[in-house]
């Protein structure tokens, strides 16, 4: 093997780690808390970029670009939000450096002092909503529906590739809306199209519920998210949409002249999803040997590796293969040969399992004779030999069944790890062995408080699917109309 | 008219601002010297990232993304580098906000201070140079072909939309190589794809030449670019291309162990080009009515406008519009159709010309009858009546003919605005009217600086088309191999 990765259960969050660094996707920067993306993890990223880009623009929205820095005072127009944010933001106070007067390379030149310092956007409702309002007049103007593919900075202590980065890169929408129904409106389907993409795209099956009040992003009505759960039984939320009512049109004086000739105030919505995708796509299928990507966001779907002695039998093999694998790319398969000469075909294969590429084939002088092909599928370790007639339809065939393998799989792991529980006993046991509980709780909270302290358990959503059922809440007794899904998470 | 746009003659300046935000492409932000690029500028920019990024792939280079935040000391390691830059940055020094202790919002909190200050990237050699030492040991790991789509932030004093902004949008591409001719070989093959880029999508004619040592970028051993004639006579540089030598692989010490088992230092390039396109697009083909965007860039290429009374009228138009939108888009042309009633069809046609799109159809009950339909292309202003049967395969041509004639247009402009000088004395006048002018130079930058001084014209760049002939600089009189190109700049 080329390169080790740790045990799952002996160590999943080295086992996370060394997924992340040795399948090269991701590594740590010299900047505290940044990383850097490699190329095929930005491979990866592309194709998530892409696949959502085009799901906005199919729902009407269309993309702008709004500056990184936002002034300070902006941060505090929206009460909640400064709160949410303000201990946590990276300041620009200076613009110039100067020479060293001591001679010891550059420092901030202290004439260069700003007058208001700027913050590095954390996210940017404050900067749009300032926008907003010079391009927002009346009913005629609305709705707006604008996205932006990002970088923010969020001064994270506690850092981990991908899945919390002090710099990531995200998209975030920012609507604006005539009535309030028409932004819950957006704000619904903007989490049901994050749901559509996890589930069809990254293979992983989301719940959609509301978050609870204290869980909500700051300067919102109401947050919408999709909550996965992953291989340690740890919930991971992997998008949130939120119903923003009026308080950053009021925070920022946007009103429009509505048909009837009245002003009145915009409704909004923002809605957003970061490079943490990257660490939800990793930690749901992958395994011991490496990663395990879904066929749809996979850089490279299926690999080619010949087995050969001597220049004379690969030209032969090499030769079959380029015919194959014109067929495969015609079918809009993407398709790595890998004829390098420096490693032997052992080492290929457990980097291609590492790398998580869904089909490998191998072919070897004895195929040539036979007319086969050795196919193995990645999700599951097998492998099978294959007439080489039709092998384009049948490596298609393979690759959606392997997406929908996956999903499977994940599937039934959150089936096998989703748990009802009716007593604060039962649930405390419950929750050291991970897995999304499901629990009746009295809404308020202090009692959420009260057992996040106590077992470290969030209330990850209250479902949207629409299942009530009337219990009593497992702490304090008293009344609920519905269970919410409980986990500790990410 | 909807908006009026300042006539070119009389003021040019004014005439580009109308452009860039009356047409809706950007504006100015309540951050000093960043933009907002508003949806239609910004659906520019993806055709834009979208064309440039293939040819990137086609050429062997993948993309990356590395931190927004340089260490301070890290600027310091290239001399020339850190001169260059240090002088325009924003320097992140703390990481946390906090209420105000009088209650006034809030302010940095002094206890949140970095222990070594960030600048927010001007540029990003030096941070790759530093990730490359993990990446590099072996010749086998070379060549390294990344580039980075990312916003980076110099401090300007004086800016404009697009042409010059603190925070603007780039792509940056970083090579590491083994030969000094391999280096060499990639930094020329990257300016000649930005070359090709700039002809055939923007339609703008360029000149492909080296810079002189004095307008080099920071820390480079040579600087290729690409430069363009804007209608005010003035130069744009469009985009550069830069060899390195080995000076950022000694700063950071990276070193390959070559075939021979040699220590070798890396070799490198950088390449980008910005947002900064953007205003070549605009300057270099639009007119007194607007913008002129070429149709493989315009995000909307044909716009087709109902003539009609009454609903009765505009249903039967839209059923035969609604035709010819299939045909035009089954031909991969983007189209849209307004049917919207709130304002006149002149108010419409002026809109469309303010915003460049490349073709026009106008339909009406009398087209309508005689199977008709008009014409017209916003290049030459031209009106057309046409057959509707055959009229996408006419539009396609239409399309590609109006993206030559605006090349073509730009490029006899060029022609007429580039002279031969032989004298200082017709130098000086000749450069008040604007253009290219080729003329001897000795080579020394004391002469380039009193030119400079003396006139505000800069060497654009020593052309490398090869024509080659001998002369006498024209202010020292000393020996000159061949002309070179000045004028004034953007």
């Amino acid at each position: 093997m080329a390169k080790e990765v740790t045990n799952k259960v002996v160590n999943y969050s080295q086992w996370y780690n060394d997924l992340v660094v040795k399948a090269g996707l991701a590594e740590s920067s010299a900047v505290r808390g940044c990383m850097v993306i490699k190329p095929y993890g930005y491979a990866i990223w592309e194709k998530i970029q892409a696949t959502l880009d085009k799901m906005f623009k199919d729902t009407g929205h269309v993309n702008a670009y709004f500056p990184l820095f936002i002034p300070k005072s902006f941060l505090s127009k929206e009460a909640e939000h400064v709160e949410g944010f303000a201990k946590e933001c990276a300041v620009v106070t200076h613009h110039r450096l100067m020479n060293d007067p001591d001679g010891k390379g550059v420092v901030v030149d202290p004439e260069a002092k700003l007058e208001e310092e700027l913050i590095v956007r954390p996210t940017s409702e404050t900067i749009i909503w300032h926008t907003y309002k010079g391009w927002i007049q009346s009913y005629r103007d609305l709705p707006v529906l604008v996205n932006q593919w990002a970088n923010v900075v969020r001064w994270e202590m506690r850092t981990r590739l991908f899945l919390r980065t002090t710099e990531f890169l995200w998209q975030e929408g920012h609507t604006a809306h005539a009535t309030r129904e028409e932004a819950v409106e957006e704000t619904e389907k903007m989490i049901s199209v994050y749901a559509t993409f996890a589930e069809k795209y990254l293979a992983v099956p989301v719940l959609i519920g509301k978050k609870t009040a204290s869980e909500r992003f700051a300067g919102a009505e109401d947050t919408y998210c999709i909550e996965a759960i992953m291989q340690d039984g740890k919930a991971l939320q992997a998008g949130t949409s939120h119903f923003l009512g009026q308080n950053f049109a009021k925070a920022f004086d946007v009103q429009y002249l509505s048909k009837e000739g009245k002003k009145e105030f915009v409704w909004a919505t923002s809605w957003g999803v970061s490079t943490r995708l990257m660490g939800a796509l990793i930690m749901a299928h992958s395994d011991d040997n490496g990663l395990v990507l879904p066929p749809s966001l996979a850089p490279v779907q299926v690999v080619i590796v010949p087995i050969y002695k001597g220049a004379e039998e690969l030209e032969k093999i090499s030769e079959r293969v380029h015919a194959i694998k014109k067929e495969l790319e015609a079918r809009g398969i993407s398709v790595k040969y890998d004829d390098s000469d420096n490693v032997r075909s052992g080492f290929k294969f457990a980097e291609y399992e590492l790398k998580g590429v869904p089909v490998r084939l191998a072919i070897g002088p004895r195929d040539l004779q036979n007319e086969t092909i050795e196919v193995a599928r990645r999700d599951t370790l097998e492998k099978q030999s294959y007439r080489q007639d039709g092998i384009a339809e049948a490596v298609e065939k393979l690759l959606a069944d392997i997406q929908a393998n996956i999903f499977k799989k994940a599937y039934d792991f959150r089936a096998e790890n989703t748990f009802e529980v009716d007593t604060y006993e039962e649930f405390k046991a419950r929750i050291e062995k991970g897995g999304f509980i499901m629990a009746h709780w009295d809404g308020t909270a202090e009692t959420e408080e009260k057992i996040k302290e106590e077992t470290k358990a969030t209330i990850r959503c209250i479902p949207l699917d629409g299942k009530t059922e009337e219990g009593k809440c497992m702490v304090t007794g008293k009344p609920s109309a519905q269970r919410v899904v409980f986990a500790r998470s990410y």
